[in-house]
């Protein structure tokens, strides 16, 4: 073919071609670590209306049984339907993943077709994670290539998401290259998911995220059996482009393709906050570490902060609900300086406790030239702590935990994963830690098979 | 409630409230002509190798058995897997029905989630007709809302049959005001489909129409069960037209709701062919009647056309395809004047037979400054026949066949689905007749059960 190859059509080269062993080595341990992570915010999908509201829907529209496990009811199913349910319980806990370039959640809407599929056709461990790395890299690379002008309106995990789960159950299906891209013409004209749903307060990021996954899927499926999509979905004249994005690039679309592995790039949440707090919360724990500071130690906490979480998180002085806590920098220090460790059951439980109000009414935040002038490229966390015995002490991290360059650990992984079963009551902690140990050797896996056991 | 109602929810208030006897009875004589027009089209997605793979799909991933019936194939399933199904069947033929002001074909999104959920609770036959109804109302009002700028880039029977399908089964599912504006919620943030795909005649006319009831069905399941969606889907801040239109128009939301029926607005098609050629071929049999001519007797016919028809067809001379020949005036008046109407049969059969060639190329276009100033508001067709023995004759239509004012007979519906059934074989004379014949009692029925038998 002597004609110039579309971004399109490398991107989708790239996806169907992907081997195993071409993938680096710390990009296959990083991988496990985001399945793991997901299978943490899987679970605890668990017990919540919307999700399994959608859970029993698809149920309901399937079989009696089936080879791909819903992980909210522990049900078996067709992977379709699995994939819709798995897809909604992934999001819903707002503790999973994020690449932050891309403002795109992959493991929401690419685990949940890629582990259904697998299961469905007995894949290795191997195919999975290869698989799946495929789906991030598409994805993550899709909604770089939409662009902040496509975010504003629209919910890029939604509509990115339909092309990383179409390339990671296309990659389990074994498409080749031209049916790879055919799959992602099916996936981008299906591409949908509209913020507006926020000003209500509506259900419908539940909705978004299993819509990308089972259309993401059926259009892997459609382009096995021959069924023909757009050449170019992404920047053709009538594309996702023309149609939902005023600021889009294509050379985000094949940027570094085999030699920047985005997947790697994925941040982890650590805390259950809003994400402007993050920075200043992991400063705190440094310090308190390095100097042996307990919560009962603290005077007062400056924390010093880019505008944006003056904007975002000022207004909320004394926060009434478990969710307003979340954007709450004082409570978020509080308990943070309480427990090591913000997350959901500490806010469930601590956010309106005299302890950590007290605590909160002694976190301030001022305007930081320094940290302000590199965000939002850098999110740089800050503090200055008074003690109680007079000590003044400064803590800084340069990236907030979680980050690439300051990633979670296995076994902080694993608590997590161990935190958020507990906190939905998805799975016992027994059951959970024995599907956390035997997750973590997915690679050696002959066969990926259910994650969880039956229902007890 | 103090606040001004909004446009969503008066129409979701019509859509959940509208009752049988409020509709006018030439009105739903007239759903009873879409829903049997429909049909037709339905049964001719028999054997079509996109409807097949996406009904192989919807099968796969479904229960072996259940309520709902796969027109195609004639298996059960549930009604979310029947409508996906369906959904692809009804559009493939292009012989369904089309809303011209809103460019929108609601029979394809409306009648297979509309049918497949009424076969599953056993609805009566007015029920039925009532939400089929309510998807018209509804489907055409938001394709009115989204507009020509929209149209550029999305397939419109994709986005707005999300709502179209959501109101119909909405209705069904009995849904009250608030959760039928719950269901429109979480069917527009599932709105999608470009046009991209026509670059290279891909496949996904078949995926939108598929999308569009199954995400629209999904949308009204999840709000019976307590799901909610954003209120103002349409015209919120970051709802559909803001991010898929630049031309919206909020009025046509709820314009003349309840008095205004737009169901009874909307198009059949009679001829299989480019809508630009049949006012000309309308022009031409009815002048051919008027005065006696038989094919054999024309030695020259002039079409007095709008410049979009010689834009679309003039590059058609001596057209290599059944589906080039559709876009050749030559050949659809040459069809026409010897068959009577220029269906699918006769495009496979004779498009280039002698008699065909010999009479297409007695066929010339010209511009027509009258029937150019008022299109599209009116399709004019005018033509100017000399016959073999040196008459001039005129002929004329002020609105193609199948149009509102000019709409087909039940002979004539009945015509064209039993040749709909011949053409793909999806079900032989006699019992394509017999459900045709049941269907135009459906008012009467007190449960809806299968259109068609069980496989022979």
């Amino acid at each position: 073919m002597t004609m110039k190859t579309s971004s399109a059509a490398q991107l989708a080269t790239f996806a169907a071609g992907l081997r195993f062993d071409a993938i680096p080595e710390p990009v296959v341990r990083f991988a496990e670590n985001l399945l793991v992570d997901w299978f943490g915010s899987a679970v605890a999908g668990h017990g919540s209306r919307p999700v399994e509201t959608i859970a029993h829907f698809a149920q309901s529209m399937g079989p009696a049984e089936g080879p791909s496990e819903v992980l909210v009811s522990r049900a078996g199913t067709t992977p379709y339907l699995a994939a819709l349910a798995n897809g909604a319980a992934s999001h819903v806990a707002e503790q999973d993943d994020v690449h932050n370039g891309s403002v795109f959640h992959p493991a929401t809407v690419v685990f949940p077709p890629a582990v259904a599929v697998a299961q469905a056709l007995q894949a290795s461990g191997r195919d999975l994670i290869t698989a799946s790395v495929a789906g991030y890299e598409v994805g993550i690379r899709v909604g770089e290539f939409l662009g902040r002008s496509h975010y504003k309106v629209f919910h890029t995990t939604g509509t990115a998401g339909t092309l990383a789960a179409a390339a990671a159950v296309g990659h389990l299906l074994k498409l080749d290259a031209a049916q790879m891209l055919h799959a992602f013409g099916s996936a981008g004209t299906q591409s949908a998911g509209l913020w507006e749903f926020l000003r209500t307060a509506a259900d419908s990021k539940q909705l978004h995220t299993a819509h990308a996954a089972g259309a993401g899927l059926m259009a892997a499926y459609l382009a096995r059996d021959g069924f023909t999509g757009a050449a170019d979905i992404f920047t053709g004249p009538q594309g996702l482009a023309a149609g939902m994005s005023s600021d889009s690039d294509p050379a985000r679309l094949t940027d570094g393709l085999g030699t920047r592995w985005a997947t790697a790039e994925t941040s982890f949440k650590w805390h259950a906050s809003c994400r402007h707090t993050h920075p200043a919360a992991d400063a705190l724990l440094t310090v308190m570490a390095a100097h042996g500071v307990k919560a009962g130690d603290i005077a007062q906490v400056v924390t010093h902060v880019h505008q944006g979480a003056i904007d975002v998180l000022g207004p909320v002085v004394q926060p009434a609900t478990v969710h307003q806590a979340k954007f709450s920098m004082g409570t978020v220090l509080a308990l943070a300086a309480q427990h090591g460790h913000a997350g959901l059951t500490e806010f469930d439980r601590d956010y309106l406790s005299a302890a950590t109000q007290a605590l909160r009414d002694k976190v301030s935040m001022v305007l930081d030239e320094e940290v302000d002038a590199v965000y939002p490229r850098r999110w740089i966390g800050k503090v200055t702590v008074t003690t109680t015995d007079g000590r003044t002490l400064h803590g800084r991290v340069d990236e907030p935990k979680g980050d690439p360059g300051n990633t979670l650990t296995r076994d902080e992984l694993t608590a997590k994963a161990l935190r958020l079963a507990a906190w939905s009551g998805g799975a016992q902690p027994a059951e959970m830690q024995a599907a956390i140990d035997a997750l973590w050797n997915v690679a050696s896996w002959p066969r990926v098979g259910r994650l969880l056991g039956q229902a007890a």
